[in-house]
């Protein structure tokens, strides 16, 4: 099970209980917004991990898949929980998160057991960028004028220079960003903080200039090992941008500069 | 709504009505199978996100994700849909296929409608990599003594003779595998046809020699644009490889060199 630390804001917002009558309850805390106070979709999809977790047979969201219904705000909501037939190593968890407006998302949950030591990996193409040290980056720069959303005043965001030119209006040719990523609480990253950090960067599209929002319209994470303490690296990249929608691929190192999670998204640009 | 070819064996297979009480039926075609009787995941996915077509506001699947919970062998299916409140540009439903041995896959499936004429990407770091036309390029190949799957004989395969050694026992360097894919039967590339495409290829690892197969976990496929009729070219690619965990990327170019499809798994690997 992942670790509870009382006093952290993240494990506080996605605190979930059992249901009476089979899965389960919690309050959506309004602080971890994005905008018009409109919750970042990692946080929400970091509360549905949890309540998986709370009768899988395996301690690590390893896969997890989800569709975006509809934007969603503060306040109670449920999370009804339909495992499949587990097995030894894997097992599958299919939860809806809803509230009062209706159904928010859909995700399709796979647990495992992550290996606690971390052996090299047998192949990688995902060396860490190089990166100056985060005391040297950016802290969560915004444009003049732009309000800084809840979700960023949860986060400690360093950006990456070579990716941060967009703030001080010269942006990019590439649509990638890279930043520092923890926790504001000082709770160290584990496999649920991991599933909201895939969705915390702004998009990509930033980086070039492109300031508009792009809604998420379905989201698959893979957690690929468990973070060790202390920062993350986080870099988001589009690939393939036509026709009114985007890629966001995201990628996630630890402070050891282990790949530990990669998420690809399908967005819609704002017309 | 997708065209239907009467005279397709890919149609045939993936034919679904519409049951009674809701959902659909289907018969799972014993012929699309990997080696043992198994189905393909792509051919299971296709024919899942046809029976979502079947009520869908839009025609095209743009975004589908799956679980796959079991290995199938063919026989009667039934498809349980579960639509979300449709909007003006996009659809989701969640669509469970299940056998007599319980359910084999569950998936999120977006629909929308996708531009038919071809504009340019606005972005697109996906350049269609330069292989020798199909006629240049070996037929399916297998290593000697190993079986031609169902799969495989319903497909045209010509892999790039950069990444076909492993057929000969000369490894390459890297897991990537290259291949000119289009149906068997003749029927032009669609969406649903690209579904399949996703999941077609052996597993990169092959490419390096490692020719154990890699059971599916979970796979997101983005359908990018409608693909140009004639041949498509299809990459297969791993990242990363490590803890007895795969990720295996997908890349679809059509005829005319535009990016269709995109996809990534994580798979599980042979002990």
């Amino acid at each position: 099970m992942p670790q509870d630390h009382p006093d952290s804001a993240f494990d506080r917002a996605t605190t979930v209980s059992r249901a009476e009558g089979g899965g389960a309850v919690a309050e959506l805390d309004p602080g971890w917004e994005v905008g018009g106070g409109i919750l970042n979709g990692g946080y929400l999809l970091a509360l549905t991990a949890r309540a998986v977790l709370l009768d899988s047979p395996h301690p690590h969201p390893v896969a997890v898949s989800a569709s975006f219904l509809r934007a969603s705000a503060g306040g109670a909501a449920g999370i009804s929980l339909t495992p499949a037939p587990a097995g030894r190593t894997l097992a599958n968890t299919l939860a809806v998160l809803s509230t009062d407006a209706g159904p928010t998302l859909t995700a399709q949950v796979t647990t495992a057991t992550l290996a606690e030591e971390t052996a090299d990996s047998d192949w990688s193409a995902n060396p860490m960028p190089q990166v100056p040290a985060p005391e040297a980056c950016s802290a969560a720069l915004r444009p003049e004028g732009v309000p800084v959303p809840g979700l960023v005043q949860r986060l400690d965001i360093r950006f990456d220079p070579a990716t941060a030119g967009w703030v001080e209006g010269r942006p990019a040719a590439e649509p990638r960003l890279r930043a520092w990523m923890r926790l504001a609480d000082g709770r160290e990253p584990d496999p649920l903080a991991l599933l909201m950090f895939a969705d915390a960067l702004p998009p990509s599209g930033f980086a070039i200039g492109r300031l508009g929002w792009a809604p998420t319209v379905q989201l698959q994470v893979l957690v690929r090992a468990l973070p060790a303490p202390g920062w993350c690296l986080v870099e988001n990249s589009s690939s393939e941008v036509a026709g009114g929608w985007t890629d966001e691929d995201c990628r996630i190192w630890d402070s050891t500069g282990r790949l530990v999670a990669q998420s690809r998204q399908l967005a819609r640009l704002p017309r």
